[in-house]
């Protein structure tokens, strides 16, 4: 495929996530960390004409100069914005404007990609492209969240269904102790997180093939877990005490039987299913109440390659630092991943909500301690 | 009319304020006292099921249990409900659900009018009417708020316009000192809170027979204030430097010349129009600031039969506090004024934004001094 | 007694009333409506020395200049000060740099007043008494809070003892309906909020000749008064639950024994004291239980020429408004009483704690509803 | 010296530390992360009594039970305490029951380490000793910002003067690439995060030998450097805007002139002298703006054998984490240090408030990001 198809590609998917909402979900922003869908349809746009189009692309015209201030979402460099709570807080631009705006800029992009384009803007195109494929997938967890909060616990559709997790009869590999190389190489589209590559020193360990399920979770609920302040750390415990945590999210217990929210709906617990939407806090209690630890974000790259891994983010005991000799790009696409390297958590991996394509094992995703909307998960090192 | 008539009036009037909406504009809740057009829509539909069908249509199948939990306000006796806070985080029921709603109990509503109701029940029927058109001002204000809110300005009617305020040759009229009748007294609808009917003393004064126009805030703006701490409440002070209030809502000073959002859109500010938008803090601090005061809404009520009045709610000095001999009806009808006789203001008089036939001299509005997202205005007595 | 006598009175008594306390008490703000006694004893100063040396007395020499700032409370007009909750912060001025300036204070005063007074001070310094007698009351409730609210429970006097409150054959008297005077009369010291003196219009009632005890209170809440949403304003209820409010201040439930905190440590509630520490929310509900409901300020004053009243601050229904003709005094005395009538309550009586020579029928106290450090009680009308 | 010897000099260590405190400067508590001097007197205290006396000295008897609840800092396994923002409301137990409390555990402390001690408590014993030397430390600290931060800017020793920072000719030196051991190796008293030693893989790197200087940060201030987001977290410069940080803490531009608060008073600012006070984000910002970075702990611990080091706890670009092996000690004695590994920042090296004998080059020191009352400072590598 070419630019201007993979342009089309991604760009239709985005869509294609947004086809069975009504209008009103394309609105709502029930807690500060999701933004309602249709900032999510037009941030991603905004990035290409800021980015691309405006500075770029002769005699292009904006769209809207009051969607700048709409649609930035942290970029410093680019002038004001919506504070991001206020997100949720506005009726226009609509639905229509927005996917109006979404045609309008594609119609740019793909005449401009069509185009003799310069080589050096290769690199940024592609981050345009991943930039919209992190948000395919916060669309899909925010839609989530936005439908599985509602007290009617809509569907978003009733024929999904995630696949049982296998447990293999060998549980945990060896790694052995040694000298191991981290971060990308190659040649494809990477993050500047991901860099430099670097040695690290690693101690032996072994580590889980599989991810935690539902049914393992529950021993660890049914064994008093979220009432021992012994196996938290001092501020998670007092997270699950402030927002009395007793579970994971979007579970229920409904007359005394585990339920939680699917896409499909509200359903019974499938107990074989890997566990989802847990926090750090949570990832962090389990592993002590089992007398494990969750592995480092090290661990994990030299492991992964011996293992399935996807369908969860799995947290990892590491903090999100740069790595030696990372250095920012100048100007706002600078401000893309250094600016948030302090009291972040690593998880690697994957999970059902990323775009096909947009996985690597050198890839550092990061959340605060206490999220738990995304696809989060557990593995265990001992 | 008979009732099923003027239920239907009534009920199409709420469609009617909310004819001019996006149907994104139904779902946001921009501050707390705002609440989303489709849960007035949906709320109000609720109070005829919940309190006339539900109890007294025979047969009557309640449309969906979960709307209770949804559309409940503040009625501690009904039961449990959505956070205030969290109605602008609920993208479902959609828009068209509630409008089924509305239906649904609108056939089953004109079907009961119009069989042989109990006398008992034509008082609570016609507070469910008169509780529709107190939102049906909430609707028009809040559709303001959340319009006049956005950055893009959109405008509800780009024909709305409001008549210039004339200022009559004489300015205040005179009441003398002594005992006055006040509350309400007839045979017609009326809320509890305007009786017993009863006397009261009042001194002397002046009363003027017009509001504040714009022109004339603008002359306290410019005489510094709000930067002047002696014309206020140490409470109102506090208000102003929190918030850094410098003007009434709505208004904006662009390049040196103030504008203010009307149902038209963003215009140039109109100095003969009646002042509005401000708290009682403000309204306090202007009439000190002229060596003035604001009325009680004693005094409000016994001279107001001199001048005309409407157009604006007017602040007056009186806290909102029962009448001698007030007392509460039973069960959930009691919850409707009394509970909130404390902390807020009274404001008489009736706004551009009022139901024609819902306003009377007697009439006593109630909100908390900061508040100013209502047609709020001022008039003066010296 | 002349004026340099009435002055040395007062000013010792308010150290008479320090003088059980440790260095360490003198110094504690737990609340932010509770001041440290220190800053008690510095403000009332400062107010002598701000308001009448420094503009008055010839070649008076400023104590300390920093003192400005750390012992202003609340006047705008006389520059910055300590914010209010940072009161509580503050190690220095020590406890004997603050009996030193008091020292000072009252040499250079003492002085003064013995001088060639001008006629037109006389008011001012009768103001400076009265301040500090109200200060007094404060002291002493705010010491009552700070020990009361120590998990050690010090006494603060082992020998104090209240009386009990005998309950007479005849329990309430009745008031006729007509036109009534209200307000100060005379020509000794009294409050601007006292005047004008003018008439009020009011119905026949019937007022209790005793306050509420211990015991009455007990029933409601073994009644459940604290359960049931229907005897207690909205926001009164919103103040129980969030709050978790079970009972008055400094009563505590051990092992199904009420006690409560009093000057003399934790003890056995005795049943037959008048109530003390109640909000003005449960005021209201304790009277909404009992089928009946709290004085207006107007007819409290009108019927306590014929029963006893003292010993508790009684929660009216009034409102604080200004009376008919109130005016503010020019410059800072103007910040006195005026810009406070807003969202408060007015309290009648006197109690335990107010200064001998400082309650007279006519004063106005006034506080927040939700505040119940002072020693505020109940008295009913039917 | 024998264990009775060093627990003596210990405890009289802290005491002569508060020997120029006023009685009122131990009792308040300003912000959350200061603590009133007599609490961490009597904490260090209760620590004695709780985990040594108590269980192992026979016929101990407790000194009184309240202080259990008063004087526990963290230990959930402990039981209830006092929660840590009113540690500042307590004016009770006395600054002298506070010494009279560590004049009963010291007699009995001493008794009992010159018994036939049982061999496996000296590693609490020692335990012991450093907690007070812990927090001898935090009571410097804690005493700076309460002295600092009142408006009389009081001194705590006239005579305090911190030597000026010579700056060597060889300003960095060059480490190379390689395999190196970290952690703490030997016999003597270390903490439970010090441990497993390991091996990590460091990249070269050229580090600094020198702190930065209030000239050095000056040079920061002046171009700007608190105006521009370039050099900041996200998260640091919501900081500098929430918070208007402009400057270290206690420096006061006075009159275009910068002074700061040093232990001597209110003085010019020294430019020679090493910065101090500095947050997480300003060390980070500083060193961007410098173009360079903080050292990892690694690093730090690696390099700092070459130069000298000391005066300062100096930001390091790590996060506090376990070290591989890490496992917590079961009990309360477990709680100390594994349940803050997250969220917080490692320092290393000293200050000039560490005791004597307290400092290791294995030491972590960990704080959160915007913590600055601590002797924060900068080192820089390239």
């Amino acid at each position: 495929m070419n630019l201007a198809e993979q342009y089309t590609q991604i760009r239709k998917y985005s869509e294609k996530i947004c086809a069975p909402l009504a209008t009103e979900d394309y609105v709502v922003q029930p807690i500060v960390d999701v933004s309602p869908p249709k900032w999510h349809l037009g941030h991603t746009t905004w990035f290409f004409e800021t980015f691309i189009l405006k500075p770029h692309a002769p005699a292009y015209q904006e769209f809207d100069e009051n969607y700048n201030y709409v649609f930035n979402s942290y970029y410093e460099t680019v002038g004001n914005r919506v504070i991001r709570t206020d997100r949720g807080n506005l009726s226009r631009p609509s639905v229509a404007d927005v996917y109006r705006y979404r045609a309008y800029v594609d119609e740019a992009m793909t005449k401009f990609l069509n185009s003799d384009i310069d080589a050096t803007l290769i690199e940024l195109i592609l981050l345009g492209f991943n930039h919209e494929q992190q948000h395919q997938e916060l669309l899909i967890t925010d839609i989530k969240y936005i439908l599985g909060n509602n007290p009617l616990f809509p569907a978003y559709d009733t024929n999904w269904k995630e696949v049982d997790l296998l447990k293999p009869e060998v549980g945990f590999i060896n790694i052995e102790e040694g000298v191991y190389e981290i971060g990308y190489q190659g040649n494809d589209f990477h993050f500047d997180n991901e860099l430099n590559r670097h040695k690290v020193y690693l101690n032996a360990f072994s580590i889980s093939t599989t991810l935690i399920t539902n049914a393992e979770y529950l021993e660890f609920i049914d064994a008093g877990g979220y009432q021992n302040f012994n196996y938290w750390h001092a501020e998670g415990w007092d997270w699950v005490k402030t927002n009395h945590v007793v579970s994971p999210m979007y579970w229920h217990n409904i007359d005394g039987a585990w339920h939680n929210y699917t896409f499909a709906g509200l359903e019974k617990l499938n107990p074989n299913q890997a566990l989802a939407h847990v926090s750090y806090y949570e990832a962090y209690a389990f592993a002590s109440w089992k007398g494990m630890r969750l592995p480092t974000e090290f661990e994990w790259e030299i492991a992964a390659k011996h293992f399935n891994w996807g369908q969860r983010w799995e947290w990892t005991e590491s903090a999100y630092l740069p790595y030696p000799g990372f250095s920012k790009a100048p100007g706002a696409i600078g401000e893309y991943n250094g600016k948030f390297m302090v009291n972040q958590k690593v998880l690697r991996g994957a999970s059902v909500a990323t775009p096909e394509n947009h996985s690597r094992i050198t890839y550092r995703n990061f959340f605060h301690p206490p999220l738990r909307w995304q696809f989060t998960g557990i593995r265990l090192v001992k």
